[in-house]
Order: C-alpha cells, then sequence, then structure tokens
C-alpha cells in the first residue's frame, strides 16, 4: 500500500516521541511594512532542504544520528495580527508542555512574540539573545503596537530590562538606540563580545531568536528589507553554533527569509544550512 | 527656483480645483491569502503610465483635452485592516464632498469597501458594478470578516440585494454561487449580458469595481490569485467603456496588480491602459 | 500529539483504500534535449494547489465530494534513463493491481512511456489521446531512442497502428508528420475532430496522456519548448473534460511543466486547474 | 583540426554564393526612450533558434531544402545614431549589390531607416507594408529627428504619399493618425484589408518592415513599449506569410525584440518561428 | 483640499531656499555599450528610499535634522548625447548659482561630463575624486569621443594634469592604465591611500564621482558591466563619508545603477544607503 | 564577400596552428541531481565575455598578444551518459594528438572524467589539483556510478591515491570525507596550503579542475548547488594564477555554471574573468 506524501526539512522525519525538537513553519506576514514574503519561508524551506546534505563538516555530526520532527506549518488568518500570535503561542506552549523544544520557522519576526510568550511562562527568568540587521525596539510602527519593527520592544515588556542582548544590529531609527542603551545589551554591527554574553549566561535558560537579515544581502538578498554591512555566512555559522551548543537553549526561532526576491534560490540554501547547523548544536 | 518632484499619472497633473476626477492610491494588501503584493501597485502604476500615449485612438479622446488630478498615496497601517478601511472612506469622503469623483487605485479588493461606505453614504440606492474573477462573497475567510474574498459580500451587507451586478466570475467556493443566485445578478465567465445591465441601469447612481485579474493571465500574469480562462483585453477595454460611458458613475477604483509577479512589466502597461481608457469615457 | 507534515495536491488526502484516483510525481527530465526543468513540477503543482478552490463552476462539481489519494513522487535516477522508466512502470503497476487509476504529474514526456508500458500490461487493445505541440514521433533523437522526442513512437511500437489519436500538433521534423499520416491519426494545430474520436473510442479503454505545451505559450510560457500558436486554456478546459468524462480512461498524464521559466506562476497554476478539472471528469 | 566555432540562426548556414537571402543583425537601441535592451535580439534569436524545427507543417516546407546565409551582427556605435543608420545603409547596400535580399533583425525600429535607404536607392517605385503597435510617424520625438518614434515618418520622406501601408496600429500621439490620413494608408488595430492590398501591390517592389510588438503582449512580453489589444500569433503568421509569398520583397526586417523584458524567453521563441515562417515564405 | 503627490529621496522635502544640497536625476545611458538600464535608476532609487531609516548609527546622524532638497529628473532625449550633457550641465550652473550644491544621482558615467562642466566654471582649480571599477580614459570607444567609457579622460581635458585621484581601478584596456600612470593618480583594486589623497586635498575645491560598480558584484550586481574583485560596502561606506565629510565638496554625483539586472532589489536599496551617508556626511 | 558569423570567446578567434591552447564548450547536466542548466554555460560564457577586457591589470598581460582557439561546443546526446563521456574523451584526445592544451568549458562535474580519461592515457603519472565547493568523492549517486556527485571517485580510478589534491570543500556525506582521509589530499574550506602543493608538485604533469561553486553563492549564485561558505573572487583568482603560472597544466577545465538561476548575469561575468585570468597565467 502507498503512503501519503509527507514533506519534511530533511532527516526531520523521525517519530515524535523520540524527537527532542520539533519544527514547526509559522508563515506570517499581516504587519510587514515593506515587501511582504516571509509567508512562503516555510514552504521553500522544506523543498530546498533536500539539496544540502544531512552531514557538518564544520561540526563533524550528521542528523541522522539525531531524532527530530517536523510538525508542519500553522494555517495563519491574514489581516488578524492578533489571533496569528495566539495560534503560534498555543503551537509552542503544546511542544514545550511534552518536554520538546519548539523550533520555529518564520515569517516576519513578530512570530517571535508568539513563542516568547509561550516559552516566558514556564521558564520565568528567561533570556533572549537576539541577531537581527534592524533594532525592531519601537514602540509602535504607523499607529500600531502589534508590528515586526516592535517585537523586541513586546519581547522586553515581557522579560524585562537586562535580559535581551542583541547583535549586529545596523539600522533603527534614533530612539530604539536610545531605548537600548537603556534597557537591552546591543552589540552593533557585528558579532563583536559575543563570547561574553554567552559565557555570562551560561546556566540560564535562554531563547534565541534569528533574524537572517543580520546577514549580508551580498549572501542573503531574499529578505524583505535588505540591509548591507551585515555579518558573513562564517561569522553567523560559528555564532550560531556557539549560542546552540554552549547556551540552554529552551526555544528559538530563524525568520524573515522572503523567497520570492531571490530568483537564485541562494538566499533559501543559506537559510537551510543555518538552520541544520543549528540543529547539530542543539543536539 | 527648481521645483520639488512631483509623480502623477500621466496628464493627471492639473489643479485640483479645476478637476471632476480624483485618483489615489489605497496600496493596501492586508489580508491577502495567496501571494502579496498589490502595496506596490499605486507607485509602479504612476511610474509606468510614461509609456503609454494620453491619445487614445478608440475613443478618440486625448487626456490632455480634460483635467485629472492625482492626489497620491494613503499611508496605511498593516496589520490594522479597520483602520486602513477608514482611512480610505475619509479620503474618498473628503473628494466627494467638494463635487468629485474619487478614483482609487487598490491595493487589494478589500479596500473597495472603504470607498463603497464613503459613496453610498451620500448616494442612498447605490448600485454595484463590479468585474472580476473570483465572487469576492465568502461570509468569512479563515474566521476573517474584512477579507479581501469577503469583500463583495461587505459591500452586499451596505447595498442590498439586486444592487450588485458581477461579470468575469470563474472562481469561488460552492457557498459563492449559491449566494449569487440569491442576492446579486452574476453573469459567469463573460461579459454577456452586460449591455443589457447598463441599459437597465441608465439613471441610477453607479460604483464601478474592476479587479483586474478578470483579465486572462495570460495578459495579465501580475496578480495574487492567476485565474485561466479570463476576458481578453479588448473585451475588457469595451466593457469598461461602455460602463463608464454610459452610467452615471460616482465612484470607482481599479485593483489587485501585483507588478513584482511580472518581471515583464506588461500587467502594469495594461494596467495604465485601461485607466486611460476609463478617465477619458469618464470625461 | 503533532503530525508529520503531509503535502498533496489539494483535496487529495483521503485514504488509499477510499480512493478510485491515486497521483504520483514523476519528476524525471534527463533526456530534454534543450531547456530542462519539469523535475521541478510535482513540487511545485503541489505547492501552488492551494491557490486554486476544489469547486469548479464548470462542472458545478467539488472535490471534496470524492476521494483521491497523492503518493508522492518517485525518486527517479537522473542519468539511468532505463531505470527511471522502470521505477514509473512499476508504481503505476502497483496502483492497477490495487484496482485504481493511475495519474501522474510529470516531468518530462518520456515518463509517459513507463506508465503505458504497465497499463498495455493489463489492458490489452489500448488507445492513447493525445494532447501536444510536438509529434513526438522520432525514431530517435541524436541517436537516442529513449527520448522525449521519441515517446509517442515508442508508445506506438506497444499499441500500434490506429491506437493512437493526436491533437494540437504543430512542430516536428518532416519525417514526424510522414509517420502519422500512416500510423496514427493526427489532427493538427487544434482539437478540431475530438468530438468524433471521443465517439469512435466510446468503451475501449483509453489512456490519456497531456503535453501541457499543446497550450499557447502566452498562456503556458513555463515549459521547455514553447511553441506558439496552441489553443486557450478554455479549448484544452473543455477538450480534458469531455475525454476524461466521456471516455473508459484507465491511466492518464499531465507532463512538461518547467515552473522555474515562468516567475509569475501562472504556467502552475494553470496546471493545477487543468488536473482539477480531469480529476472531476474522471469522477 | 578543428573549425572555429560558426554562429548562425538555424540552417542558415549555406555559402553566400548559394543564398539568396542573406541575414544580417543590427542590434542597434540608441534612440529608445523607454525600455532599452533590442541590442540583444541579433544574438538570443540565433542561440535560441536551434529550439524550434527546420520544417513548417503550416507551409509544407524545410529550410534544409533551400539556401540562407547569416552575416552576422553589425558592430553599431552607441551615441551616435546617424554613423549607425550608414553602416547598416551600408551593409544592405552590399547585400543588394550581389544580388541578394537583405533580411535585416533589429534593434529598435529606426534602423529601418538604413536598410530602406539602400533599397530606395535601387528600387525607385519603393513600397513599404509596416506591421507595427505604433504608427512611429513623428517629426520628431523630444526635439529628435532620428528617433524610432520617427521611422516611417523618415521613410515617408523617401518614398512619399501613398507607398506605405500600415497594419495593426493602436498607438500614437493624435497628430501621427492625422497624419497617416493624410499620407499613409493605415489600417488600426488589425490585420483587416491586407489581402485587398497585397492584391493592389502585386508586381511593385516592396520592402516589408515588421515590429514585432504588433502582437498582443501576452504571446509577445519581451519588448520595450507592450501594446495591449495587439493581433495573435496565428494572424501574425498568416499575414507574413501572405505578404512574403505573394509580393515582390526586396528586402524587410524584423524588430524590437528586447529578450531581457521576458525572462520565459517566449517571446525570442516566438520571433524565431515567424522568422522561418518570413524565410519559408520568401523561399 | 488635496495635495499634488510629491516624490521625494527620503527625507529630501525641505523648501529650495532652506537647503545646501539639490539633488536631481540624470537618468541617461544613450552611451552604454554593454548593458544599458541606468536610466530608470533615480525613479528606483526614490522609490526604494523609503525603505531605509533616515538615521545613520554609522555617523550618529539623522537626515531629519538637516535640508534637503530633491528637483525631480532630468527629460533627456535619447540619440542625441550632446544636448544630453548640456542640459545636465544647465541644470547643474542653476544649482550653483543659487550657492547650493548639485548631488546627480546617474545614469551611465558619462552625465558626470556635464556637472563637471557646470562646477569647473565657477571653480577653477578643481580636482576630481573618482571611485570606480573602470578607468573611464580611453580617447574614444568605437570612434565615439562621447562615451561612459571616455568620461574622465574628457573631464581630464578641463582638469588637467595632477587633478583627478581615482580609487578602486581594476579594469581598462591597457592604454588606459598607461594614460594614467602620466596624467591622474591612480589608486587600483582598494581604498589604498585614500587617507593621503584627502589629507593632500584639504582645502581644496573637489567633484567627488561614485561610480556604484566600484562595489563588488557580490553586492551590487545591478549594473551594466559588472567587475568582480570589487571593494565592501563598508569600506565603500567608509570612503564616501570620509572624502564627503573631510573635503570641501562643491559637486557629487552618484551612478551607473541598472535596477532591472537585480530583481532582489538590493543594489537599490544600497545606492540609497550610500545617498544617505553622503548626505548626512556633506552636512 | 561577407563572412559566416562567428563566436569565440572574446580574443580566441587565433588560427589553429597558431594557437596552444584550444578550447572547447561541453555543456551537459545529464547526471545533475538538484537544479540542471549548466548544459547553457558555454554559450552563455562567450556571449559575456565581450563585456570583460582582454588586459588583466593583475598580471598585467594582454590576451591579443597570445594566440588561443575556440573550437566550438560538442553536441552531446542527453540520457546517454556513456556516450557523452566518450564524445568528450575523444576532443580532448584530438587537441592533444596536435600537441595543444585542452580548456574544456563545462558542464556539469562529471564532464571532467572525459578529459581526464583522455589527458591521463597520455601523461602516466597525471596528478589532479580541484577547486570545489563539494568533495565528489561518492562511490554511487542514487546507485549510479557515472554522476556529477562521483566524478572525482571515478577519476581517483585512474589517478590512484596520493594523486589528487582538493581545495575549498565544504560539503558531502560523511564517507567522502573518510574517503578523503585515506585516498586524496584535502584541503577543506579554503585555498591553506595551496602554496605548498604547488612547490609539492613543480615538474609535474598537472590537471586542474575548477568547480566555480568553489566561490561563494554571494559572488556566483548561478549554479545547480549553491554551498554558502566559500572563497572570495580575489582568493579564487589568485589561487588559479598560481596554479595555472607555475606547474605544468596538460589540461584543465571549469564547470558549472548554470547561467538561467543568476538573472543578473554576475555569475557568467564572473566566470568569463576567471577563465581569462586562467588563459594568461597558463601564456
Amino acid at each position: 500500500m502507498l503512503n501519503k506524501n509527507i514533506q519534511t526539512f530533511i532527516a526531520c522525519d523521525s517519530e515524535y516521541e523520540d524527537s527532542k525538537i520539533v519544527l514547526f513553519g509559522a508563515g506570517f506576514d499581516g504587519t510587514t511594512s515593506f515587501r511582504p514574503g516571509t509567508r512562503f519561508a516555510p514552504s521553500a524551506i522544506r523543498n530546498e532542504s533536500f539539496g544540502i546534505e544531512t552531514y557538518s563538516p564544520y561540526q563533524n555530526k550528521d542528523m541522522t544520528d539525531y531524532s527530530y520532527f517536523d510538525s508542519g506549518d500553522l494555517e495563519l488568518p491574514f489581516g488578524s495580527t492578533d489571533s496569528a500570535i495566539d495560534d503560534i503561542a498555543a503551537r509552542a506552549d503544546q511542544i514545550l508542555k511534552d518536554g520538546k523544544l519548539p523550533f520555529m520557522i518564520g515569517g516576519e519576526h513578530l512570530v517571535t512574540l508568539g513563542t516568547v510568550r509561550a516559552v516566558s511562562d514556564r521558564y520565568k527568568d528567561l533570556c533572549i539573545v537576539h541577531f537581527d540587521a534592524h533594532a525592531d525596539l519601537r514602540d509602535d510602527y504607523l499607529g500600531q503596537k502589534m508590528s515586526h519593527a516592535c517585537v523586541l520592544r513586546r519581547c522586553h515588556e515581557i522579560v524585562g530590562d537586562d535580559h535581551i542582548f542583541q547583535f549586529g544590529i545596523r539600522s533603527g531609527d534614533r530612539e530604539e538606540f536610545f531605548f537600548a542603551d537603556e534597557h537591552t545589551e546591543m552589540h552593533r554591527f557585528s558579532f563583536d563580545g559575543l563570547e561574553e554574553t554567552v559565557e555570562k549566561l551560561r546556566g540560564r535558560d535562554v531563547y534565541f531568536t534569528l533574524d537572517l537579515d543580520v546577514l549580508d544581502p551580498s549572501i542573503f538578498p531574499g529578505t524583505g528589507t535588505p540591509e548591507a554591512g551585515g555579518v558573513t555566512f562564517d561569522e553567523l555559522r560559528k555564532a550560531v553554533t556557539l549560542v546552540c551548543s554552549r547556551l540552554n537553549i529552551v526555544g528559538c526561532d530563524v525568520n524573515e527569509l522572503s523567497p520570492v526576491y531571490d530568483q537564485s534560490g541562494v538566499s533559501t540554501a543559506v537559510a537551510c544550512k543555518i538552520i541544520r547547523e543549528m540543529l547539530l548544536a542543539l543536539s
């Protein structure tokens, strides 16, 4: 008898019970102000993941030695931001309840608010490590509080001062940088200081949110708001490996791939490779 | 002294006082469920309009003989559908208040709800002529009542039974076609019956809403949900000329161009040419 | 507990036992001589199928009223044509053995040879209805007998004279047209004569193979060898409905979509809509 | 010993002495006012010509039964319109001097001025048959007399009243249509009247200039100024066959393909097929 | 009352009287020998500038604290190089006459000749700082003296020996490098030596011309003649900041963006960000 | 008399007798498992080579001072891998027989097997220098021994242990890296160690095979399997110059450009520039 067509991220087809890490897609881009399209990222990432290997020569580890589960995409209502975030939080909560690590693939960056809500409910002193080109610390954007441009500000309302650690930031309005001076630990332009931050956060519960536009748009053009002057692939690869292997990660996400803006497919291939390195480092 | 850079649809640079027709852009696509991008339509249409002539050999009329005003684009908040529709209604109302005809360029089809609200406030027995591939008569879409897929249903709540006349419809769920049987006059697949409808509506106040995906995607690929089997350019050109020249149009819109999906630029050029024919027929 | 991500053509997620029609993908393009890329068609078609409705206003039928099963894609070895065709025949045979109808999504046209082999093993007097821009009747192509350009010639070796009925053919070398004069029933350029052919084939076992490049490239640019002068979408839609609803179809395929050559996505949307109409007409 | 790489339009590799028809490319687009890129057409057409067959089922003729010569592209100086036109005239003159028919592939439409100059030097009562979306009858364009938008006006200065026969025209400024009323025989929008014109021109020397944008942009998006509402491929195919087979053509050109605006390659394939039909009809 | 649609580079909408810096677009590409398209750069840059912030974290300055004026694009005649350059010189002269700094957005590099003519009329001992991949020092190109490939050679005829300082040059014919050895100060491949040059030029009047293809095509693919081996974004950002903040700039330009060759939009975003950094450094 | 159109790589139009280096194209991609399209590379490289200069400022050498011959492309049968490789070996053998150096432009990497067979027949102790992102050391791929993923493994069967020197490798399955530990000299991720290897190989006969995907996809997106984390253009330029100028190269190839995946054309321009540097360094 034939089987239904199952489509997962490469090597993420273990059984749910056996898997410590559970992927899900949250293809929401309803508040994107400039160029939409991150809604297509989870599907594109699954499709293209079969172009990479399961083995990493960087870490000398193979995904086939571990168990991962891909639970597919949430069907999210466009035009209703609040209920989309609620649905994301519910999915993350279910995974956490089963003692597993939620690994979300966005979508625009606002989706992080859903998982952070769920994770912070269970981990009281949660810290957030944030890689991004943009500060995302606006209080509102064109009057909207629920916006991709405000997501770390909303997270700050949950986790409070001195719990957010930002790296690679190179864009924002002046007020966001002022806010960061007071309330977060922001490292501009690069990963300088990441080693020290990782040392400091050892043993604490950490949520890791990766906005892929922290990469230079030369290697990652497929995103809504490309910001030149970003980090290289190798810098990011090393940084995510450091964070995921040395810290106690209790939830994470990768977001802001917008495949339609990169006809070459390189951006999607980069996202797949970074996700592989993260999955291996978390294992 | 030099002037600031003014950018309008071609030949729409008359003074406001002199103009009977006022264009504005409503680049909102916040509820688009499949492929977003209509937000870029008003700007693309202005840029590309300089590739067409002001003279129409079809109507033997020249835009330079009339006065049109292009008031630019509304800045609409993504992620907040209700306030976007409110802003659209306010702009339309201001134009109507000054005794002029609002001509809106979308944006997704939901923007029509804003102008229809404003127009129906002033014209009590308003009829709507609707060209589209899709019925847009869902009561809700994934739980949302404010969705592009529901816009004519929302309009029906305003204008009531027997006031909506639909042409070219070739896609929808079964319930939408049932609803149309009871509450609207729907002509499937083509403009068959348009002459009779125009005859019937003579002398009444009519709002005209044109979803450009009524065109076959061979000539209009740049749209979010292409539906093969549509009308030809010449069929649409004749139909809009008929509607705009013979009926008492009190407001109108052209929507659902998504330029990024047509690298050739043909879809945008088609939109420009249809808008020119409408403007000339309305004059 | 969460489920693994299942991805099927829209509304093809019934159970195997309940389904009379079983889809599978054969993304092989190893002999394509001009522009490759049909290997990506099955995956693209599944992804994009969620942009169309399950209801057809043309046939007034809804896919949700029937049971279809999508068994996913064969993993085919590039560089080894013979074993690819063998794998395809094996999958088709398994479906036939269970009393179901195999519905294959190519891939290049050579994949048809695999299903025709399997089907002709069970149905001895098999006829083939063939829609295509190209005759595909070469004896060999650059010395290769196993080539997309020879597939109907290979099928002719199986089913014999007067069992192949070709429509829409508008390209080939001179010898192919000579061969057709002797051995097949070829209708050039259009579907003229299809009604009569359908009448003639009533009650016989028929395999239906649809090369989508029979369509004019204005509506179907996403193919390896676009040939201007093809049929319209509505002509094809009516023709496939006629064939699938009136004949005793025992196997069928849809092939030659090459999504990468149509950045607008229209070609893939067209393929989805034609497949929906075929599935409904077969039910 | 190995040979240098020779690249010609398909089946145009006969010896010069044996060939009655000589192709050459004039990839000039220096006066293009909207979207440039026709400079790439001759090269693209040669490359893609190997995707079509040498046999035409429409005319039942095969290019391999005739002799054609492809003399390659002129190297034309951008920024110096006059010398570009001079170089074109010189090449055409050389071909005419050898008793052969010059068949030019543009380039923007202004290149026609070069060949018409050369041809009219040898054929005193020359008539011009002109297929185009645009009238090209401006006296000047932004002050320039040497512009693609003025090319038929410049030709009119050479051949005089009642020697230019235009078909398919659907765009221009008002003055161009006035000019046509007085000085040319213009058939708007279609090929209506072509049979009569061909009858009338029998026995006279005719130059045939084909601007491919006479085609509807659905089938020919790859052009600088797409104008919806054009003729179909089959209409054009029949019209060029009529003109080339029944009239005494002494020179001809095909222009305004801009390949970069059609990522699918369909426009180039269409150009190749039309050129094949013309070459066969001329033979 | 509604206003006409005004479109400027972000934050360049101050009044003319208040602004020390005046932008204008010169979208001319009439002598481009390889791939045209820079004519679309000024419009694309204005449209996309709203995707960047007005605040620069690099310089800790915000455009909203200064006054800039965008005077729109010149309408330049294609096919007539001389008059295009004259029109550019006239616009620059008008801005200079009013005591303001002309900031031109090209267009191909030849446009620089127009502004340099105007600026050198007022500043007698003018020096030119030139960033580029190409030397642009040919005496003629295919016989043309007015060519993008000759623009610095033409400028040299105006400003003379030892007044041109070139950086990043990595392409040219052999003679251009010989010429540079004798007549200009050329720094190959990088910005090595820029600090010293800036020191040397302190207090002198300097025109700054930036050909964006000095960037590596990985970050700036959208240009006519991509030359691998260029500088990084951060290198260019620092270099333009150095030049614009430390030297007495009396005119400048940014040219050679060709948006159509970068579907991702990254090249345009890069151009916008470099222009922002220049505007802030000049203030 | 006019000449047939000859198309070669820039400055490779010398006579065969005079040339020490002979180019040929092998546009085969029949075993490509992920994204096909390298078949178009030789033609694209010839067309675009006229966008670069013949002079290299890096080596201060000009191609016009040397003689090169471009013998065009092999016509290879798709679907028959063995005969394609045989045809390649035959062409290489003919060039070697005439005492010249074969310089092949692929195509997928498997084409290297053809030239290595021919070269190793004449040079008994042949060493291979291999730049690539992928190890290409699989014993089979989906059961196929003749696959691009196995090409260096097949070469190893010819040249034996310690005769293959690999650089830049950053992808493969675990077994390939194990195999390399035993049988080849593999340098991961970069060109570290290249100087020493070149020193060691002085005086020996060396075949050089360059898979362009050794480059980072930021500068070379146009390839079938992009692998982030590659070398920069300048690193590759220096490395190929070192290898080609200091070693006794008896044959070489450049492969895996897939132009359709890079709409900007940068990847093709990069390939052209690398080929120029190789040709100059070999002279």
